[in-house]
């Protein structure tokens, strides 16, 4: 950024506020089209770290939140959670011969993904306990991090961790270099996330906001452990996004990132506090690089939240239209 | 710490590391007489921040927690959020005329403590949730900002934001000069911290852990807020430290302050890792400056917690023979 202004000054070129915000973030956001979308992060940013900017807000104040699942990485053709779920039925299977007979594991252990959500929510809840519950956090976070090195997307057939949108690791960068805390906030486990999220994202674990099973510190074997309990602690979903904010941030966000209608009371509430806050709605219009999906989808609906978006004039990323690229590079 | 480095060269005198070590926190921790605690701590600063040395700890991993009451502020003869409830009692009393007539709150209104507190645990409850319940998070923070301005200690009329300890005051910066990021892991009410803790100890709201009631996202008066319910929704105490300590932050410490036996779990987990850990009890043992008291208190018992940190070698503050001096100087 600093180079930017720099070379802005060498060439004698005297900018208005506007252009100059421009120019000190052409290096910093190179994976979004110009146009409105950056623009308004841009000018937003602009206006809250300006000193003696009447909407100036102090660094330690300048949280944002963003939501993982179609925010920060895809969740199509199904959330990865969920596929690390089956991933580890499969992995479990042979301690509990029962499931072959027994639904929804029967349909899961046959790939069969629709039988095995049939059962709808109670089904998912079951499979969740089943596969995340019953070891200590130890453990769980090294599953994690076994999966997470090896397992490949469905379609794509790149690791996960590569499956995540170019702009909005810029975006991070971005906010993080102008003095913003960055914190996820996903109806995703909190420690299915954790092991992976300071790599990729650049966020550590205490920055990670998510649903949980509830844990028990106890002598195993001789050893003091939190052993994961299959009992839901906190859903970190619609009404619960603001909830899950105040308990671990305590300060209301200046800028939030959603993608669904799961991500709207999120939004609401970082604008509707005293100070102007930004929201933004990543929206998937792009079927020929990611997928295009929005009010009829069962995974990430995005409905009430662009018709409130557009009402109130907040960001709608058009992925399509706004988005050089979508994912980083391969790494190898 | 640089300058007193400098010095130390300038006079040309090349120390060992033991006596370099102890040289950098000669400006850092003056309220610490020279002795085994102070010691213990710097001796353990250095072995995980020194690169090279076998025990390094990587500064994003550096997590140090803190309880507060009698490790951070003052306990006595009373902890503070509860003299807190009982003047908000005194303040809600006229919206509540059957309050004259009902216990606990009949005797808080005639300034007797202990009639109030004769019901145990389940009048401590009802007290909190009258008076910690019913209204918006908002609004709490500025009730609590209001009282904290305000209030005084009760037998040394300080303001309580000055019955804080000079030496772990000290200690909190030392700590963060060398990049730990610190943290408060409280019984007391994570909402009931937040709101000075930023000022008092530089510990920021998003760093602060603590026992919680629930909170509901809804439209109230054509406004979004968080309303305050009356029901518990974790304790923050013994067993639930660690289970706190993973929930928002997702990591293990590796230093653990504390003064009770509350704090013991929370002292064991952060040194029952695959790394060393630092653990320190401060012992109240200064009836002149402060209080005595540990192992027949009812507020803030050691009597586990000893045994223990003698048994497993954990650094024990007498507060009398460790500390120069109890509190900062007053502010006016």
């Amino acid at each position: 950024m600093k180079r930017a202004l720099l070379t802005v000054f060498a060439l004698g070129f005297v900018p208005a506020v506007g252009s100059l915000a421009t120019a000190q973030t052409s290096d910093s956001l190179p994976s979004w089209n110009d146009g409105r979308s950056k623009q308004s992060i841009v000018e937003f940013v602009a206006k809250v770290t300006e000193k003696g900017s009447p909407d100036f807000v102090p660094p330690a104040e300048r949280i944002a939140v963003f939501d993982n699942d179609g925010t920060l990485w895809v969740e199509q053709p199904m959330y990865t959670q969920l596929l690390f779920a089956f991933d580890r039925v499969q992995a479990l299977a042979p301690q509990h011969p029962e499931w072959k007979d027994k639904e929804p594991y029967a349909s899961i252990l046959e790939g069969d993904v629709k039988g095995a959500l049939a059962g709808g929510k109670k089904s998912i809840v079951e499979i969740l306990m089943a596969t995340h519950a019953g070891m200590t956090t130890a453990e769980f976070e090294q599953i994690v991090k076994d999966w997470i090195a090896t397992a490949k997307h469905p379609t794509t057939k790149r690791p996960y961790t590569e499956m995540v949108y170019q702009p909005m690791l810029e975006l991070l960068v971005y906010l993080r270099a102008n003095d913003f805390k960055t914190f996820i906030v996903s109806g995703g486990g909190i420690e299915f996330m954790r092991p992976w999220t300071e790599e990729v994202y650049g966020i550590p674990p205490e920055q990670v906001i998510g649903s949980s099973i509830k844990t028990q510190f106890r002598m195993q074997d001789g050893k003091l452990v939190l052993v994961r309990l299959p009992e839901v602690n906190f859903i970190d979903d619609k009404d619960g996004k603001p909830v899950g904010i105040n308990q671990h941030v305590g300060r209301r966000p200046i800028a939030a990132f959603g993608n669904s209608d799961g991500d709207l009371q999120m939004l609401q509430w970082t604008t509707a506090g005293p100070r102007p806050g930004f929201a933004l709605y990543v929206h998937h219009t792009d079927a020929d690089r990611e997928w295009a999906y929005d009010r009829n989808s069962s995974i990430g609906k995005l409905d009430k939240g662009l018709d409130e978006a557009r009402a109130k004039g907040w960001t709608v990323v058009d992925m399509k239209q706004d988005w050089k690229t979508i994912y980083p590079p391969a790494k190898k």
